[in-house]
């Protein structure tokens, strides 16, 4: 418990930072077009627990980013991070009314909106990062955009995403849920921590440190949060839970049990913190959001 | 006739260039994100004009850009106009069952597979352009990506299709058509010649002349389309025809009238061909492409 009090205060930051550029990001144009500007920002702004934009900051801070730069590739992740939880809420997708505790996108405008917000939030991503306020060197700009692309495309996300529509009919064995959660969740996760090596131009041996800590950390997540499906308070939660049970879905928890999946997850934060041997007290955040990972929500 | 019979050479040779590199570029991966794969190899194989390729490639040209990294572009700007086309047939959007003679994406496959196969495909023309591939100068490769991001995101193609979805219900102007039609469409064609201005590192004075010529093709090819969906042959078309008036959208048609319609985009094109005054041979095919695209499918 103690490292998630320790984390609020970076969190709380974290979540005002993204808030203010967000909204000034994306004012509402006088036109036809402000019902999708009105969507995009009520999925961007005041909620979430903005773990990703913090992991990239944390990740920058490593190397001394500029704060206003490394937000910028924070916005973008967290775009994307909005985007698909947008699209994976509609009806022919997992068909969620409840996102953070408020209605989901398509509830509370309509799912034409809803498909067109998440496409737009993608676009703004890769704005972001191509603009040349993200760094001065514009090889460090393409490579986020390559790297992003790829998280998020069919290799990664988009690809995860639809390897949990086949879940449903068919279950998987540990092999293939874990694989499915890498690209799923894990790909985005990974891109945090590999922007933070691209803007503060990383070694190869450092980033191949953060490579493991991003891998090992993102797992624990996934395993957390289908300890959340199966533990959780809904309430708390803000969103529909026990879903993956009710759809027949291999989760984490379905194959190892609750016992095995919690000490599983606990192996995985104590590797990832493991990686990080070798950096000094600048990873502290690190630290932190990865024994945060396994507390959240409990 | 003649115009288009000169050009069909040109767009078959393009035609062909297109599959063959997204056939190599999207091989079906021997696990469960198979079908999207093959929903995304449906959506961008043998089909479609080119039209959007040729511009990339007859733009390029112009500055005798390499054929394979041009290419590459054109790769790109067809993937985000395929996007485009699966999440617009959406039954929450347009609801079209046909598209270039096939079922559309979520009728040959199903509506999930679609939301993911447009989000596929828009994450893989990021990743085209922002590849060393592309470009050996990363400031081209981040320039060709903000601005696919801006003619893509919502102050271009989705704000356009927002307007579109609130047309159904408000009758717009004749200014609030254009500005419609010039973010929905106008936005991606002109950035295919933006991308030729780009890779070729044109000088400001040729940009304005290309942008002037994009402006104006894009306005009177929307215009063309308006047609065909009043005179055309659905057969021919491959698609639908005659939505618009049923769903009481304004269109240059329902505003001017079939014959000023008509001249309104004969002018553009020689208003569009006058822009190129100054090039010589090099820009033929851009000025066979104008004449084109106000004779396509009569």
């Amino acid at each position: 418990m103690q490292a998630s009090l320790a984390l609020k205060p970076a969190l709380d930051a974290i979540s005002e930072a993204v808030d203010a550029r967000f909204d000034r990001l994306l004012p509402v144009p006088p036109d036809s077009r402000a019902p999708l500007y009105e969507a995009m920002r009520y999925t961007v702004l005041g909620g979430g627990k903005r773990m990703r934009p913090l992991l990239v900051v944390a990740a920058c801070d490593l190397f001394h980013v500029d704060r206003e730069r490394a937000m910028r590739v924070a916005l973008a992740i967290e775009a994307v991070h909005c985007y698909s939880l947008v699209h994976d809420d509609l009806p022919c997708m997992d068909d969620d009314d409840l996102r953070r505790g408020k209605p989901t996108v398509h509830k509370a405008f309509d799912e034409a909106i809803a498909v067109l917000t998440g496409d737009s939030l993608f676009a703004v991503a890769f704005e972001l990062l191509a603009d040349g306020a993200t760094h001065d060197d514009p090889f460090v700009r393409s490579e986020l955009v390559m790297e992003l692309a790829r998280a998020s495309g069919p290799a990664g996300m988009a690809g995860g995403q639809m390897m949990d529509l086949a879940a449903t009919d068919a279950g998987f064995d540990l092999a293939t849920t874990t694989r499915l959660q890498q690209l799923k969740t894990g790909a985005l996760i990974a891109f945090c921590l590999e922007a933070g090596a691209i803007m503060g131009k990383a070694s190869p041996g450092v980033r191949l440190k953060l490579r493991g800590y991003a891998r090992d950390l993102g797992l624990a997540f996934q395993i957390a949060d289908d300890l959340l499906d199966v533990e959780g308070d809904p309430h708390a939660a803000g969103k529909a839970l026990r879903k993956d049970g009710e759809q027949g879905k291999s989760t984490f928890v379905s194959l190892l049990g609750v016992e095995r999946a919690r000490s599983q997850a606990e192996m995985l934060i104590d590797q990832a913190i493991h990686h990080l041997q070798g950096f000094g007290p600048e990873a502290d955040l690190l630290r932190g959001i990865a024994r945060f990972a396994i507390e959240r929500d409990r």
